[in-house]
């Protein structure tokens, strides 16, 4: 009975991955997703921009490269829209319930890619403020890979499953630099929850220490 | 050669026209587009949300009544989104360029309706911040009728024209006084843009006080 009402009352652990893509997210969320489902934890699994039905309609105007035309400003707010209709419909309410949430890309991204990339600065945090409501991850992974090895590796994957690249992916390597030096300054600025994970070793080196992290985060949790 | 000049020099005039729906906005829009006509002033005629290809698609979205999930927040998010990109894809250039400029709706309605209707309050002034870049109308026409007339008047005209309410539209009338009594205070703050116009009188009489407003201003610039 104290068990349950323990387990009730725990809040699920909120987890992010970050990075250039094609610096392996999907392959290290799967591998998580399987840690929880081993340890019989309940795990969501969902992603940015999208994640939700209006969601989904905003990633596709977002990443259709026939939008040539979006106004940085309306990038961001489209990303912000998105996230905040995710974090109400789904991060939150899984979270009070107690349910773990793995999410690929987040707030991160935003800083990294319209403050940093796109040069919107400060705009981008305010903009956020308002569609996270303040929630944070109480973990953030930023997988490190260089924006050109991202590159090589997705343009492998595209051409082996046929796939073409979004309007994000088909961006300039000048705009990526800055996306990346971007994602380093958040580590900098926040180095407790935004961790840097080498990104060029084996995806199963990769995910011990992931692994090992989120044990750590469960273990304290449960004290 | 100097009146060229001036011509070129001469920034163009941002009208908008705000109201409860069923107020009566396109009817007198179509008649200020005429008086512009007449006097051989280019004019564009403009809608929110909307007015771009991006900002058309955000429209389907937010106005789809089958999009009941929305949250306060991600609404006002992509009416920002749409903004953003209309005053810098369309209203901003053609101002610069002296072309003056109609919009269907603008940040006031956002405010009215997000920030009153849905009780987000402040957190929507600081969003449109970065949607409009600072840019607010030279006047704003605030055509007053009250919520349940409008409804009464966009029914009648759904009726003939077989047309079916928005999700907004489809709102109840207890958001309307929100809304409505929003811009009323927007009024009281703000009364020499936002002028209060009695929508209650037959169209030609409303269409000749905008006119008389609307000549004067344009007076005052070529001065």
């Amino acid at each position: 009975m104290a068990k349950t009402m323990d387990k009730m009352n725990k809040r699920g652990i909120f987890i992010t991955f970050e990075g250039m893509d094609g610096s392996g997210k999907s392959t290290q969320i799967n591998a998580l997703k399987g840690f929880f489902e081993e340890r019989q934890e309940e795990c969501v699994v969902t992603r940015e921009p999208g994640g939700t039905k209006v969601g989904d309609k905003l990633r596709d105007i977002v990443l259709d490269p026939a939008n040539t035309d979006i106004d940085p400003v309306t990038e961001a707010l489209i990303y912000a829209a998105s996230r905040a209709q995710l974090v109400r419909q789904v991060i939150k309410p899984a979270l009070e319930r107690g349910i773990n949430v793995i999410c690929d890309r987040y707030l991160d991204s935003s800083i990294a890619y319209q403050a940093y990339g796109r040069g919107l600065g400060p705009a981008v945090p305010m903009i956020n403020k308002e569609a996270t409501g303040g929630l944070m991850p109480d973990v953030t992974f930023f997988l490190d890979v260089k924006p050109e090895e991202g590159v090589r590796r997705i343009t492998e994957v595209r051409n082996k499953s046929g796939g073409s690249l979004d309007r994000i992916e088909l961006e300039s390597s000048d705009f990526k630099s800055l996306v990346y030096e971007g994602f380093l300054s958040i580590a900098e600025s926040d180095p407790e929850r935004f961790l840097i994970i080498d990104g060029n070793r084996s995806a199963e080196e990769i995910t011990e220490e992931i692994k090992a992290v989120t044990e750590n985060l469960l273990n304290k949790q449960g004290e």
